[in-house]
Order: structure tokens, then sequence, then C-alpha cells
């Protein structure tokens, strides 16, 4: 098969002054009807004006409309939102949104998620090369002494990105490096892509005799789940915990505080023996809803599912308390696509839009994760999971 | 803080056949404004009837307009798409639709990608918990004398899904089952809770002096990244090759293949330290964008990210042999959000909507995490990463 | 600095005969010690003929002697052992028998040990290469198709091993199998090993166009340990339990069965978060000690040391259930060192050399195990832990 | 079965100051003897004066003899070492020194090993539990105000031990603390303890309204593999390179460097796929054997097996540069078994024993570790290594 002569039409125009407008977006969606057939009419219905679409799109052609469903009202006692809130979730999967609202009236009615943030960095973790470990090794010495100036030499590179700390890694005749850096109501990776790039041009300009490096050895570890993430955090590091009574749990899931313990004791060990990167149940569910209504990298799923639940039982098996640190939750309020019109709408819902928000959206996130997990878990254990994705779900088979 | 007593009015209208109108959708997009102040003109501007999302939604508002860009062409030499596809990919981040429209030019000019899926199963796997080690191995057997009967109660729940085996993990006094399903074009995480919950049903009634037993014991593993998965598959097992000319990495992106070889070698030794889902740098990505066009559940990024990059140089170095190998891709051409207006319209630009397709969407998702793979890796390689960003993407700092 | 010309004379004699003889080995001590200085007369001390050594070592030149401590009585209620045993345990650490008998009291007194083994076998795994992805696949249905004449190959090499399943993972170009082996009383490396070479031998020459294998590609995961020994065992699956009255604790160790649960919880997350190979507590102390005891290979300390916890608190608090997985445990009780004289003399202690016995022996180990989770676990919540060092260990600062 | 009245006679004498002398001993063997009719006189031949064992051993019977074979020389180019050892290696597995020997050749022939040490502590990881994780991020910026007095507390309960940098973890209402000591050239598992306990102490009764811990919270992580062990070290964190010609390899294996390079390669896939704690091969064989030999716990094989191998080929194919990287080895020269009799001969080979030494040791034991990796891999791919197991071990089957 040989490449016709007329595909470069896509990229048409070239003229970037045009680019994002409804016309070069219909021209894309001509062409690419023509030459699959494809209707694009419902893609093509877009309620604003594609030039808002730059920096967040190439090759535009119009939207996906995905359904946002509203639960809530969510308790929260957070530090930066201490009130109740509902909560937009984008998502195709029925039974997803009447779960976790569910699972807010459960917490709402126990009182409330309490919500801490530990930590919250962004990373780029690039290797430098050298002719053996001992190169390694004396380089690291040389960072080590040297740190105040790749600080200054990095955060020149941006008004925002403040340099936390560098961890380092030696393995072989190399040594990873692991910039962590403050990167205000932003998720931060593109700046902290170009802090560390500084600082690493800067390092290869003063290092005696030179330094070699590649900007990311993988130890970011970016759209990746890693062990490095649940350890040093990736993003946000944030704990939502609360106590709910075993009455509560009765009523609204029909089985007792110690049923569900029980549950999750057994359950912990299925997540050991598998490997799993979350040892509660689907906090990917929650996250991957709110990133698509809330403007939000949707790709950071594969970082911010990790999840460490831990629970017991207090005052004789009367209260559960149940917690879950979310140890690399990757969101911004402000850059990125926090500012395209839905979703920035539904950053308004959450009172989450713009600069100074981003702490109040982590612990929205993390109390909505928590939501989730103890509806589910409720449904699990009272044998109902079947049978509500029946009732709400598209029956698939 | 008490309970507001109007707060019921967000699940207003409680009348099941008034549920999805624009009626209802606008009443409670009201309701939050008034709460919130949040202006919802455009989440409310949507171009369906909302009746059509019944089965995908519950406290339906409106939608996330998320804006799709099309990359392409890219040529696949798979099983089930053998020619140039254009890739509609829905995603906020700027320069990723361009980066992989760099990749698959390479890689269309290199000849194209080879698409082979070795395995596609959906699992659930329940829990069954004993006084003792003892009585979980003794039902360990008694489930292996009684395959066929499991087999059948777990298929008369569902006219698609085929049994294909059950694994079995043993842990303490429990034994975890992980029963693997085909199920036809839907991704099947639901006709397989269906079918292991009658099949656990059939268990409970039959084992001599019952059994008990936890829908989900945490080996599935659900929403989760899990080295199991990256073991047994979950989802599709795929892999996506191409045999690349060094002279084509050398102009397209102005670096040699033992270069891009050397950089790999090293961010494998990176990835190992890690802990990483994924040896390779962004699959997530592609994944994420290309679920959010075409009507996936991209909370299943989760355990789609994971992959494992093989590469090697061939022909004395003039040729880059680059093999990615995802072992747990989740998707559906049928059922879920695929028959949503614009997610329909997505695949069918892919040629992938309905059912018979779902091998060939497969293969499309694969070959484009490839092209991915190939851009992202010139661009940190050749030191145009940053830049790249800069110009295209939003300025965040 | 050049390599010295008499070096040579460390393998002298060359003569076969000879060099399991006294003299062979006093003439290598000699040569050691006018190199070095070091005095080897301890070294020196043996008390058998080192003839019984070929097989076992080369280049001979005497023996550790590592102390040996006895602990017991420990009640086991297994299946291939039902009585009171006394453990020999070669170690150099203080405390640790000290520490595993106290364990082994509170085991008894509660009642004894349950054991159970779930299933034993032992793995080779080649890697098959292709020039594709597609050639591996092909290859592996291949393969399904000749599983009976792949398992008569490799039976052939051996009168013991019997080659019970192969498992298959693909990954780009390759596929990696994993045969499966019952080893009778030995370990069964070599035997494995020796099979699977047969085994690859056929398929290269019967494989339509030949196969190109390894004999090991690192999934067998041999001296290592990995998830996938979790999963799918290597070596035994066996898991001791038992049921501990909170009385008991209290008495023994000063502490209430709820305090170590809560403990254990709360370690069970600092196990996760480092993702350890173990979430108890120190398997390997009591692996490695009757390894070296008994003539096990102590280099798979580092596969057996692999081990689960589940443990769960029983009729309101009053018992504590307590059980420890060992999905990895590599023993023999023929071949290897089993037959040498002091190894052959601990085996006997336990009732396990020679044929017949290599379950007695696993249950034995697992029992062991345990107990020293039981005595640890009470050690450090009692906080008598350090103390305990610091009066039977040596102090070492 | 009930349990037998003179039980107790195991433990006698009771008389402290005769527990370890030549008669206790002997009743215990005769104890043992009798009850089990295990003939124990080879068990009962020591060389020394059991006294000697006071500190490293309860309810000593005797010894277990362990072959030590000799290999070597071994060219080391380290800092710490530079020039030809001898090593020995107790084992009773056929085959193995010979392997290593084999090994030692190549690497001396390529101009020897350069090890390279990056860091070495031994850490003591308690855990902190509040009543939410407020109370646990609040604990955790008082313990960043006062580290100096917590050093001050940790110190002064050792003349060795110094505090270099806790580490700390944060999960649900927990936080775990990972201390950090130089140990001089105790391994220093018990002066960390002891110190650890110290500074815990005092934090417990310095800490405004006080603080609950647990000593051990499993993130040491003691005798158990970790990825935590792998980022941070435990041990020694200590990287053997050598370069080796292409045509040395063919000449002493019959294999060239690209096709060593090749399964490496197809290795680092399959290791990946297993999730194992080492992509290299048996560094846990030498570990064992020197461990043995030398005095060590050799229940430290489970963390110091751990190791990343990275290799490349260089000089268009005609070098192969092999490193091996051990993140978490755990070695002593003082304390513990090292100056028992023969323990102390065999550090003596290799000018080892004592203070001042461990670096010394700790560079050995990485070029022995890589010495077997040359060879095994070298074994492996030129097809020998099933043969040499016939030749040189028992023929198990």
């Amino acid at each position: 098969m040989t490449q016709r002569p007329n595909d470069t039409r896509l990229s048409v125009p070239r003229d970037r002054d045009n680019d994002y407008t409804p016309e070069a977006a219909r021209m894309r969606r001509e062409f690419v009807s023509g030459r699959t057939g494809a209707d694009l009419s419902h893609t093509g219905s877009f309620s604003f004006d594609p030039a808002v679409t730059r920096g967040n799109i190439e090759n535009f052609i119009g939207v996906a409309q995905v359904p946002v469903g509203l639960a809530g009202p969510l308790r929260i006692e957070g530090e930066h939102v201490s009130e109740d809130v509902y909560v937009p979730l984008a998502t195709t999967e029925g039974t997803l949104v009447a779960s976790y609202n569910r699972g807010m009236r459960i917490l709402t009615e126990a009182g409330g998620v309490k919500t801490t943030i530990h930590e919250r960095f962004m990373q780029r973790a690039p290797v430098f090369h050298f002719n053996d470990a001992r190169g390694a090794r004396e380089f690291a010495g040389w960072v080590e002494s040297n740190l105040e100036q790749i600080r200054m030499a990095a955060e020149a590179s941006s008004s925002i990105a403040k340099l936390s700390h560098v961890e380092r890694y030696a393995v072989g005749p190399m040594l990873h490096l692991r910039f962590n850096y403050e990167t205000g109501d932003a998720a931060g990776q593109n700046m902290a892509g170009k802090a560390t790039f500084a600082a690493c041009e800067w390092i290869a300009k003063s290092y005696p005799g030179g330094a070699r490096y590649t900007l990311s050895g993988a130890m970011d570890t970016d759209k990746k789940h890693s062990q490095l993430n649940v350890l040093h955090s990736r993003g946000a590091r944030v704990i939502a915990e609360a106590r709910i009574p075993s009455s509560l749990l009765r009523e609204r899931v029909g089985v007792a505080a110690e049923d569900l313990f029980r549950a999750r004791l057994n359950s912990f060990a299925g997540s050991v023996m598998a490997g799993s990167a979350n040892n509660g149940m689907h906090a990917a569910n929650a996250l991957a809803a709110l990133f698509i209504a809330c403007g939000q990298d949707a790709a950071n799923v594969a970082e911010s599912h990790a999840a460490m639940t831990y629970v017991r039982l207090e005052d004789g098996g009367e209260t559960y308390y149940w917690s879950i640190t979310l140890p690399a939750l990757i969101v911004a309020t402000f850059g990125g696509g926090t500012g395209l019109p839905t979703q920035a709408e539904c950053l308004d819902i959450l009172g989450c839009r713009g600069k100074g928000k981003v702490r109040r959206f982590i612990e929205i996130c993390a109390a909505t994760v928590l939501a989730g997990e103890v509806s589910l878990a409720g449904a699990v254990v009272a044998g109902d999971w079947v049978e509500s994705h029946e009732k709400l779900g598209r029956n698939r088979g």
C-alpha cells in the first residue's frame, strides 16, 4: 500500500493564525469524513470558539461530549474545604455516579470526611551517565555541594516552580537525579521539565569535564505507576479519613462494620499476592470521572490511582475507621485544560477554579475517592453489586 | 453543620421516566448553580437527547466538552486492520496530538506497525474463605472436578460471556479464584461479574457443607495496575512492533537508532529501580485520549497503561526493532459508552463501531501507543522535548 | 599487577582421583595460607573423609563450622508430621534459637501448628525468540498441540522428574515457557534444567523451521525473589496456621491478641508501602538456619523467604488466628547437601533424611517459621526486643 | 498427644555459667539422640571450646560442617582492595565453586573488577500512630524540628552508631520513620535497633501529649527484600564493573559479547514480567557461600540478593561493559559470627578480619558476584550449563 499524495491535507491550514478556527475544524472533519464515511456532526457541535483550545490540542476537529452527572452532597472537613460539596463526574459507566452518591451520603451522615495533605511536588528525573560508577559517585558529591546554584538555575526558568529537593539514585555507571518542585496551582509537569532542563544545562556546562545526561531516565515516573511514587509521592500525597458508625453501615448498605473489615482483610491478602498498585477498590473510577469533568490530564490516572487503604475497628466494633492514602494525586486548578469552557464550569461547581484552589481540589478528590470505596465495599459484601449494575447500567450481555 | 432540608432536590425528578430529559438536566443545573454560583451554560450545551445517556450516567446535568484532535495517517499492518488510519484523540494536553502525529509519520514511512493480539479475557476474582488451609485445598480440588458445571452456571447468565479458564491462588485459609471470560466486543466487566456471581452461587449451593465467598477478593484486579495483570493479561494482550531505519530516525527526529537504543537501556535501569508499571514512556497518554474520544472507560487507564518495551538494534545498527507489549488493554466497541453520539462517531473514524470490531480497535490502540513512544523517545534524546512544549503547549509557569 | 606464575597451584592436584583427599585439601590450605598468612587449622578440622564431598564442592579446603542450637519441642499437626519435634538451627546470630524456642513453646501450648502443602514444583523457564510477535504466537499454539511429546522428551532425561504443566508468557517477539516439574525428594533445579534442556532440544528439532531458545529467560526465577513465585509457587507452597488463646499470649509474651493484631495491621501498611517480599517478619531467619543445618542450598533463602501473613481475631478477640503462607519454599531431603555427615544427622533429628521425607521437612520448615513470627511479634509489641538482644546477643556497639 | 514431663531437659543445664561447655552440648546431643535415634557424632565434632559461641547461639549442640572450596585468583581494582584475592565459598552445591572460579579467571584476564561503594547504612524503622493523619503530619514537623536531639538520644546508646538521616513515610494515621545509621564494621542491626529504641523513648517522652510507637513497622525492611531497599539501600550499595574483550569471552566461554548482550536483553524482559528482585542471574549463590564461610548472617541473603545489572556493548561490540549494582549488601567484619574460629580464618584468607575491613569485604563480595554472573551467563548462552552440572554436580535424578 502506498501513501496517498493528498494525505498532507490533514494539517491544512498550515497558517498558524487560522489553525484554531471553526473553518479549519470543519475542513478537517470533512477531510476525515470523506476518507472514512464517518458522520461527525455531534463531534462538530461545540459551544465555544475553537481559539480557546490553542495550547490544549492540535489538529482540532471538535469535541467528545462526555456525560456529566452530579453526586453529593459530600461533607468534607478538610483544611481547604469545610462544607458540603456537589461533585461533577464525567463518565460513560452506568451506576458510577449513583454508587459515589450513596457513599457520599453515608460519609456525610457519619459527620464527613477529614482530608489531610502531607506534601505536593512535581518531578522530572534526568539520568547522568559516566564512564564508571566512580564517575557517578564523584558527580553525586559535586551535585550535593552545588545544590544552591542548581536551584538558582532551575528556578530562573520559571516564575512559579520552586525546587524543593533532589533525590539521588545510583545504578551502574549512572546517577539518576529526581528533581522535586512546588508548582503552585499547576500540575507542573511542563514547568518541572523546563526547570530541570535549565538545571541540567547549567550542570553540563559547570561540571568539570562536562556531564552527559538524558532529561528523563524513567524515574520521574511520568504517566506510569511506580513503587517510587508510592514512597515519595508524585503530585500530592493526601489522606481521606472517616469514622463511620456500624449502625449507619447496617442501615445504608446492610452490613456491619465487622463484616466490611473482615472482607477488607481478605482483600489485603489478595492484593499483596497480585502485586497490586492499590490495596483498596477503585480510586481510578472517581479520579477518571473528576479528571475528565475538571480539565485534568486523564493520563495521570496511571499515577494517581495508586492507593493504600488502612482500616480498623474501634469502640468494640461499633465504629469503622476508614482511611485511604493517595500518594500520587496529580491535579491542577490552573493551566492545562482547567480554563476550557465546560471544565472551568465544573471547577466552579467545586469552587476550585484558578489560582489558590489546588489544595481544595486535592481534598475534594480524596474525599470523593473514599466515598466510592465505602459504597463499593458495602455493595460487594452485601451482595447487591451485580444487581445494581443490572438495574442502572447497560445490560451488556 | 447540619444537613440542609432541600438537599434532596438534587435527585428530583424521582420519576424514573422523566429522569433523562433536558428538563431534568436543566433543573439539576439550576439547583447546583443556585448553590455554587457556577454558570453551567457550556456544560448544558449538548447536541443529543439526554435519553441516550440512560445506562451511562445518573443525575445527568450535561456534558464535558473535551477537544478532539486528529492524528495520522498511521499505517498498520495488523490482522484486523491493514491500512492507513486517522486517529481521534480527546485531550486537553497541548503537544500530545502533534507528538503522536510525528510518531505516526515515522512509523508509516518505516512501512507501518505490525500488531498482534495474543489473548483477551475479562476477569472477576472471588475469594472463598474456610476455617483453615486444608478447607481451601479441599475446595480447590472440588472446583477442578466440577469445572464443567461451574462453566455452565456462569455461562447461563449471559448470551455472550464464555468462561475460558479459572486461575487458583491459595493464601492462608482462603482460595482466590480468577475467572477468565471471552466477552465479545464488550469490555465485559459487568458480564464477567454477573457470570461469576452465578457461578459462585451455584458453588455455594453445591459444595458439600456450603462455601462462603466474597465476589471480589482483589485479584481481579479491577481498575488497578498489578503484576498479575502483566503476567496473565486483563483485557487484551497485544504487541505492536516496527522496524525503523536509522536513517529515517536521523531525518525525522535527528538522532540515530543507536542513540535511542542507548537511552532506552539507561531508562530500563531507572524503570527497574523505580518499580515501574511500564518500562516504556507514556502509553497512558495515547490510551487516555483514545478512551475519552471513543467511549471507553477512562478508569481503565489504570490497568491498560502497563507495558513492556523490548528493543534491539538490527543490521549492524541500521535498523531499530521496537516493540511494546500491552498486557492489560481493556477496550470495547460495543456496550458502555461506545454508542453515545460523539463516541460512536470517533469509533466510525476508525471503522471500529459495534460488533465484530473490537480486535481492530485493540490493534489501533497498540499501534498508536507505539507511535507515541517513538516520538517522545526521539524528542527526549534529541533535546527538543522541553522546547516543543514551549511552542505548542500552554506556558504554565 | 601481573598474574603470578604459580597461581595455577590452587587447582592441583589436577588428577581427579586425588582431588578429594585430605592431602589435596591440605595442599590447598597451605597454598592459601602461604599467600595470605591465614591460619586455617580450624577450617582444616573436619570429621569425615573429603571424598564424601565430591559432587558438593570443588577445590575443597575444609569446612565452615557453624554452631547448631536446638529449639523445641514444637508440636505440629501436619499431614506428614504429627508429633513434637526438636529443630536444629545453624546460625551465628545470638538470640535466634532462644526466640524460636519461645515461639515453639507458645505454639505447642496452643495445641500445635497445622501445616498444609498446596503444591510443589520446580521450574526452568527457557525463552524462545522469533522474528516477530506472530512467530511467538504461532509457536505458542504449536507448543500447546505438542505438549504430550514435549513431556515425553523432558521426562526421558530423568527417572524422577515429572512434567506437570507449562506456563506461557508472551512479550515482544518472544515466548517464555515455564516448565513445572514434580521432583520427588530432591529440590530439583538440576533435573528440571536437564529435562527442560531435553524438551527444548526436541522442540528446536521438531518445530517447523526450527526455534532458537535460551535455556533461561529469567522467569524461572532461580535464586531470586519474584512476584511470579508468589503467584505460582516455586518449590513448595505451604501454609502454617495456629489458633492461639489471647490468655496464653498475655502469659508468655505479655501482650493481648488484639495488641498483636493491631500492630500487624500497622505493619501491613508499611509492608505494602515498602514493596516488600514478605508482609510478615523474618521467615529468612528460620529458613537460613534450617537450610545450613540440614544441607539445603542456602542461596534459596532468596526465593524461600517470601511470605504472606494472614491474621484475624476470633471469639471476640479471645483467640488469635495466625497463618503464614510460604509460596516458594525450596527444600530437599535427598540429593544436594543432604547426605553430608552433619547435614544428614540434623535431618535425622527431624526424621527427614532421605526418600519420602520431603513433605515432612516442608511442614517442619513452615511450622518453624510461624514460631519465629509469634515470638518476634510478641517481643516487638511487648517492647523487650532490644533487651533480649542485649542479654543474649553479642554487644556489638 | 500430651507434652512429656521431661521435655524441659533440653535447656538443662540452666546454670548459665555451664551452658556453653562441651558437657552441656553433649548432654543436649544425648537428649535429642535418645528421643530421635539420631547419631550426632559428626555434629558433635568441633575444634573449639563451645564457650566461644556464647552470644552466637543458644542450646548449643555442635556444628554444621559445611564444605569450603576456594576460588580465585580474582583481581579486584577497588578502593579498599587492589590485588588478586582467593575467595572461600562454603556451599554444598556442586559446580558452584568451579563456576565462580571460571568467572574469576575471565575477569582477572580482562584486567580485574572495579568496585565502588556509594553508601552504607543500617536501618530500623518504627511506626508512630495517631488518631488521624493530621496528628501524624504534625508529628512529622516536630520530628524535623527536633532531629538534633533525636540524634543525640540515639547515639547515646552506642559508641559506634552514628545517625545519618531519617526517612519519613506517611500512610493513614501513621508516620513511619526509617532511621539510617553508620555502624562501623558491624552489620549493625542490633545497634540500630538499640539506638532507635533510645530515640523513640526520648520522642515518646518529649513529644507534647506523648507518642505511641512500635519499634518496627515493617519498613526496615529487615530480612526481607523490598523495592525500598533497592531505592534507598540497606547495608551497602556497591557496584562491580568490568570491561571484557569479546575475544576473551569467545575463548573462555565460547560466545561473543554480542550474543551475551542479546541474551541479557531478552532476560531483562523476562525479569520485568516476573517482577523479579534481581534482573541479573544468581547473586544469591555467591552471597550465601561467602556469608556462611565468613560468619555473616545468612538470613540477609533475603535482602542482599537484590541486584540491578546494566550492560552495554562498547567499541563496536569488541568490548562488553558489565556492571552489577547490589543495593542492599549486608555484611560485617566485626561482631556477629565473624570472630568464630573457622569464620575468622576465612575472613583472614580475604584479609578482612576485624575493624576497618568492612569496605574491603564489601568490594570482594561484589566482585565475586560479578564473577558468577559472567560465568553463568556464558554457560547458559554457550549451552554447556546443563552439562557442567552433569559432570561436577551430584546426579540427582
